[in-house]
């Protein structure tokens, strides 16, 4: 607790969700700490609390728990023995370790999906080329190949085409404890979010379902509420989102990826913690994901998940080859007086997320043209 | 700069403004640094690059600013040498000295608006009880006593009823270059606060004027934009406070308080800095007074400051009985899914500001019964 009687959240994490929810906890007089890795990170320039060291380093994540009321994450990689080492000090851990292997371990996701009738792509966990073959002889090429651990933005994800490109993803070795997931490949008309909040005690809110669009399998845009889905649509997503928040005993975030084939939706990833396709929440919803991922936690009654506006777009702002993205601040804002920046203070890599642009109104494609010039100019796509 | 080219913007004092502004600047990416005089301080308990001292202490000060782009302020009680001092460094301080003396000292402030031709109170710098009663002869009474210099929150104002009130009063013994001012009473219909920011390059832009309402001459509720204002009326209190920022060369965020006779606008007080009536922008404007605050003192193009909803209202939260604010969110949150609250991590203490919530709707006597409600049963006044 805080001198004043507030509980302590403690964040693993030091990314930019963890930058954003602090923000959030600040509004909300809620003590907040953060367990960075390098003072460098996103969240560990800006929060007062932060203790570095590894999400790995089972030392330093109890010291770092260790007062604590809750503890929660920005990433899904802290170990399970890691996680029950803190419940076993009588701390909270939420999402718990049995809620959040299914984001940590995609096999274990599509067997407890399958197991409560989510609509999944045809899935089987596999260990050799000709598992896949026999995979494939079924389903058909090309096979989504995926390591049942550690991808993220596009990584540890193949589609694989044919028997021969198959033998060349193969033999990338895997860390201990990682296998291979073969599915089938979702010829998909576009990519759709639901995100939901969920309380220890139950209360569930779910956010208006948006549309997302990938570019080499990293998050580019995101558009709330989707353009042109059907009300119908709208509330089977949300409902299989609130489903498996509920089956899988989530608590706080959940965002749920889906493909839409134009006449059904297919879950494709899990996220158990405020997510790329939420952050227009910030500006566009009365409660953003960020507020009602600490709510929910710490099992405050969630918040509003309305939107403000008709419509809401976020376009994120990815590294290119201009290091300093303050310089583009004269042109943008300029240019766009009701344009909402938000900067990660991250070094600068190619195709690195270092930011995102949010935009309300009710056109979605004026919308998105304007953030899109924004992330471009910041990139240094443009220089117009 | 930051390691990524950003500047780094220096806050001198560390209270709920600060803690605020820190909330803008996190998401701008803009690094962040306050000077605090104690680690209990609102923005001290959540900012990463806080140093500890007094604003009154110079070297405390000119080591604080070494290395900022520019330095502001979440008060108006640095001393003009301090400040000079630092721009003697040549760190950019803005607001300036030159327009910052005319929210220190209100004799001052009342010679600059009555030489650009503001609408003034009639007033009188004095010195003994028997000047009060000459002007008093000539206005009225009751006659508003004021200390030039270090009042703020309804201290240092006295309303005066006569020459035998007045004499207890100006027993008061004033600190070293503060002075008596006498200003005429005037009986308003209400009040109401029009904000403007202004860039060193000239832009400026003016917010939606709100009503605010003073319980014992502190802040208590305000509604934007003011309810019942005629476009003229409102027109007037924005070219008021325009005329007041360029004039007297305001950098940053300029509050002017005005008092709504019915027939006319008259100018009572000027804070250069994020101001309580602004507390609604948060939520309810496309570009909050933070974060335009720090917009403007970098001289970085402003921000829209349109209304995200027809009405406003935020209520103050006042110290009450009850020690831990954190005990009433159950109810409060539970009641009201819409409610926005900010809580400044301050020691509870009866009529102490601790925070305020918000509520965006367009009734305004709704969203004030509830934004009322939450904050008296924050403050403990009432358990239901």
């Amino acid at each position: 607790m805080t001198a004043d009687g507030a509980p302590i959240l403690g964040m693993i994490g030091g990314g930019q969700l963890a930058r954003m929810t602090a923000e959030a906890a600040t509004a909300l007089g809620i003590g907040f700490r953060v367990l960075a890795a390098s003072p460098d990170d996103p969240a560990a320039q800006v929060v007062r609390e932060v203790r570095f060291g590894s999400h790995e380093d089972l030392d330093a994540v109890l010291a770092f728990a260790e007062g604590c009321t809750v503890v929660t994450f920005d990433h899904e990689h802290v170990p399970a023995a890691v996680l029950a080492a803190i419940e076993a000090r009588g701390i909270a851990v939420r999402p718990g370790p049995q809620a959040l292997v299914h984001a940590q371990d995609k096999i274990q996701m599509r067997s407890a999906l399958s197991a409560i009738g989510v609509p999944c792509p045809a899935w089987a966990a596999v260990e050799r080329p000709d598992q896949v073959e026999a995979f494939a002889a079924e389903h058909g090429w090309p096979v989504v190949l995926k390591t049942s651990r550690g991808g993220y933005d596009g990584r540890g994800v193949w589609v694989v085409r044919s028997a021969h490109e198959l033998a060349e993803v193969m033999d990338t070795p895997l860390a201990a404890g990682t296998g291979w997931l073969a599915e089938q490949h979702i010829p998909f008309e576009r990519e759709l979010a639901a995100q939901v909040a969920r309380s220890p005690h139950g209360q569930a809110v779910a956010y208006p379902v948006v549309q997302t669009t990938q570019i080499d399998g990293i998050c580019a845009e995101v558009v709330a509420p989707a353009p042109g889905l059907s009300e119908e649509r709208a509330l089977q997503a949300q409902e299989i989102a609130l489903r498996i928040a509920r089956d899988l005993e989530v608590i706080g975030m959940l965002a749920v990826e889906l493909f839409d084939t134009g006449t059904t939706l297919i879950v494709n990833e899990l996220a158990m913690r405020p997510h790329n396709s939420g952050h227009w929440s910030i500006e566009g919803a009365v409660t953003s994901q960020f507020e009602n991922h600490v709510r929910a936690v710490l099992d405050l009654p969630l918040g509003d998940p309305s939107m403000r506006a008709d419509r809401a777009v976020m376009v994120n702002v990815l590294g290119g080859q201009v290091g300093n993205l303050y310089s583009a601040y004269r042109h943008v804002l300029a240019r766009d007086a009701e344009l909402k920046v938000h900067l990660y203070g991250k070094q600068v890599r190619p195709g690195r997320k270092v930011g995102h642009v949010t935009l309300l109104g009710s056109d979605a494609d004026a919308l998105l043209a304007r953030g899109r010039h924004a992330a471009d100019y910041f990139s240094g796509v443009i220089d117009e």
